[in-house]
């Protein structure tokens, strides 16, 4: 992975003319490419590890599992946040890690934080680094020191219980190597994230994360049926069971723990038979509106497509220009459009089935007849199979746009289908109104996606000019107003990107202060010294 | 609802003749039938309440929301577990409420909890009276006395939002109360354990309760959106949203805590669309082992019944004896089974079908063409009728059963279908084998319900001759050879019936000692002076 952005680094760059001269028009960009700066300009620290704990640490885990480099404490600095990223290109990251461990087996897991605690050091949970909300931010707290503890080492693949639908694996594998495995035996996880390249299973838990096809196969904390999780106080082994009404739910209690409370070390993981067929297509609906009622339907009937989002008008429009003459409007024609009533509000949805043949010949036919119903669309395959082919590559053109001085960033919750209308409007507004008032007016569009039957997720993605003199400034005013009119409007601060670092301190308006002293009383007794993931979390 | 058992106490008594004589030639009965004593004979110490503390109670709650006479207590002093029973029908619970307790409103149960900690008054949360795990057991701990807190007054509907499918109510209501408020309206909860006709819907949820039909519906904790919880510590206020990333999940947290961490006071609930068509039937399977895999592959094709429930070759035996000719047994005809090749291993299963009349359709074709791939018989509507209209009265069965000196008493657990087989062997054996011990040999039968993609659960009932001698060291010895049989397969404790006093030495043997520490630090901090049902959940 790049250490300044998103992906594969031999990945081309992929703005075409016609998009950047759209966001030209739109939104303004930078004069001059502003590319990052080269690894070695990345300003660090020098690492504040004595020579003690650095040979203790080696100790447990080898000479290859401790590292100290530049370039390892750099790419282990940050995660992949709008933030991070701006302050990674600059070459000036927030603080980088003082060493970085890589445990291969859980004994070794469980000695580095046993030495932590004893040594007052912080620790950082590394997966796949992906984090948006600052997960991985290289905090110590009060500690001496702070160490990345990234788990790609720990990526084994336990055992398969087929009769039983049960993949247990190390906590550090990789989301593909685990279809990878799968595949030839006819099984999926299921779990599909836009990071899925990137992401470890043991990040996902940790981070409670909803792949894109979520509405098929449930989010990451229906998939966990069992865990071994170390925490500084000791290991938690929760067996692989289907359903258990011992007492409260303390699976879900680790799903979801960020790091702060210790790491998830192994998984027990529901798979299932591999989809035979996947019909991805697009249709277009009159309004907002009409496409939610689509979706809510469908969803409440429980039979709502693997795959399923819903773009606003904006993010409809954006889409269309953004893919150009030869991409989606050039083959559905805005004519064609205009002359079927669909205009300016029209919004363009992806629904995508997956299953047995048989399977999906019956959902696609009892879904289209009530999207018709709906005033929806058809307009055939190649809208879903468009998203599909592009559906990891997000990050890559985040890239870009930084490159080229526009600001782009995501965010999101979930409601109540009743309340959907409402968190559309105001949070947009508070979006726009913030990049208003910082002088850079922007771009807002939005999608419903992760349906549930008693409401959805809303993710939100606005593009706007970089304020290079303040470029952080101008995040944090419209992460600010964004979140405010989440907490205001009822929804949750997040869906499924996790807390962090950027939403802790709204997490009490969520759960309340009781709620927070009760996770609290959880770390204390989990993490004494407080070492795990200080400043996330917990406000 | 009977002081001494279950029910309506004009229900009449229902054990035929020929069930009877079975028993008697099976199990051996009671010379003379042994009644409950009179409510005035029950003995209770005398209640230890100061004057000074029930006017502070009488203050917050008006006249009539404290009782302390003796009928109240009596109807307080225990669950409707095996050994509850058997002590209050012999006059002699094991201690009771000094008072009991109604709160009205959240104000009011804020306020008694507040007392309650000043004056080191133990909590006793009670929904609709129906623990089996002894989770309502008068415990007062270190304390100067005891209460039961009981939920009945606080059974209002707060509001049904029809575009989210989402209920509000206070977690006092009765299931019943719910399903007549959601009938009229085309919408049901789906929530339907044996013992709904009185269980309230915050004792569900504080107990991890399964209904019946969860195969279809889910479990409780799948239909618990938001919640208002009661700490002595503070409230905890969590919004209904359809999910959230927003750090551990503290909803799950919540439910299953039994009255141990605080009181549910709220409960936002998913409801669905009430089923227009209902079909359940009866299905004959050759084994057990043929009959579980048709149940898994429904399962882990995404297509269980909603109810689905798969007798074991004994139980279906006693089902069978106990109808009688007039029953099953006449109407389908042992000699009909045995020409069809089902013998003495045969098993019985109930395929309940719910949903549209097309959803119904669809399902119960795709069904039963599996199930007759896998050598199932169906032999129609009779048993699953039979099932349905007795799918509530099992409790009033055990009391008649313990009036004629016969031991009855069911356990359950959950595990993975890879498991399945070893558990139902293994936890059986550990019954017959203890009650063998006993010098009363028993009737030990078994059902598979509650499906899941990777497991299902498994019930156990037994009978035998009751030990008047010692029939509390009878149900101990059963209880512990068979809960060491479960944890030693690695099954979970319980799957629907919580932990209570009953299960809680257990507790640390399935989620580790840590895992019993880290919610005993919750506890701490939500209830620091430990009023809130003392001796039960945590060991």
């Amino acid at each position: 992975m790049r250490w300044w952005g998103w992906g594969d680094p031999s990945h081309p760059p992929a703005l075409p003319a016609h998009a950047l001269r759209f966001l030209r028009e739109t939104v303004g960009i930078a004069g001059r490419p502003c590319p990052p700066v080269a690894l070695e300009r990345v300003r660090l620290a020098p690492p504040s590890l004595g020579d003690g704990e650095l040979s203790g640490l080696r100790e447990i885990l080898g000479g290859q599992g401790v590292r100290t480099d530049h370039s390892e404490r750099v790419v282990h600095a940050a995660g992949k946040g709008y933030p991070d990223l701006v302050r990674l290109r600059a070459g000036e990251p927030k603080g980088a890690p003082d060493a970085v461990v890589y445990p291969a087996a859980h004994a070794q897991l469980r000695a580095v934080l046993d030495l932590c605690t004893r040594a007052s050091l912080a620790v950082v949970p590394f997966g796949g680094g992906t984090s948006v909300v600052g997960g991985l931010a290289p905090l110590r707290g009060a500690h001496k020191g702070v160490l990345a503890l990234d788990m790609r080492r720990m990526g084994g693949l336990l055992g398969l219980d087929r009769e039983s639908l049960t993949l247990t694996v190390q906590a550090g594998v990789r989301a593909p190597a685990v279809e990878r495995y799968l595949a030839p035996r006819g099984l999926t996880l299921g779990h599909f994230p836009q990071s899925f390249e990137y992401v470890s299973l043991g990040g996902c838990a940790a981070t409670r994360s909803a792949g894109q096809a979520s509405s098929g196969y449930g989010g990451i904390e229906r998939m966990v049926l069992g865990l071994r999780f170390a925490a500084p106080a000791g290991d938690i082994d929760l067996p692989a069971v289907p359903a258990t009404a011992a007492g409260p739910g303390l699976r879900q209690l680790l799903v979801g723990s960020e790091g702060a409370l210790g790491v998830i070390s192994e998984l027990a993981l529901r798979v299932r038979a591999a989809p035979r067929r996947r019909v991805y297509e697009g249709v277009f609906f009159e309004s907002f509106t009409a496409g939610v009622q689509a979706l809510r339907s469908l969803a409440q009937r429980r039979e709502a497509p693997h795959v399923a989002r819903l773009s606003d008008a904006p993010e409809t429009q954006m889409s269309l220009a953004l893919a150009g003459p030869g991409g989606l409007k050039g083959r559905l024609g805005r004519r064609y459009l205009d002359a079927r009533g669909y205009r300016e509000n029209a919004c363009l949805a992806i629904l995508g089935f997956e299953g047995t043949e048989e399977e999906v010949a019956g959902r696609r036919e009892r879904a289209l007849a009530l999207v018709r119903r709906c005033g929806g669309l058809p307009v055939g395959r190649s809208p879903g199979e468009a998203w599909r082919k592009a559906r990891f590559s997000g990050p890559y053109l985040r890239d870009e746009l930084l490159t080229h001085g526009v600001m782009v960033e995501t965010l999101e919750t979930a409601t109540q289908w009743s309340n959907l209308g409402r968190v559309h409007r105001e949070v947009g507004a508070a979006i726009a109104g913030a990049l208003s008032a910082a002088g850079t007016p922007g771009l807002v569009a939005c999608h419903v996606s992760h349906l549930y039957e008693t409401g959805a997720s809303l993710y939100f993605s606005f593009l706007a000019r970089r304020r290079e003199d303040d470029d952080i400034g101008q995040w944090c005013a419209v992460k600010e107003a964004a979140t405010r009119a989440i907490v205001r409007s009822g929804a949750t601060i997040t869906h499924h990107h996790a807390v962090g670092r950027d939403h802790a301190r709204w997490l009490g308006e969520e759960i309340t202060d009781t709620g927070v002293a009760a996770l609290r009383a959880v770390k204390a007794e989990l993490d004494p010294a407080g070492i795990m993931n200080p400043g996330k979390l917990l406000p």
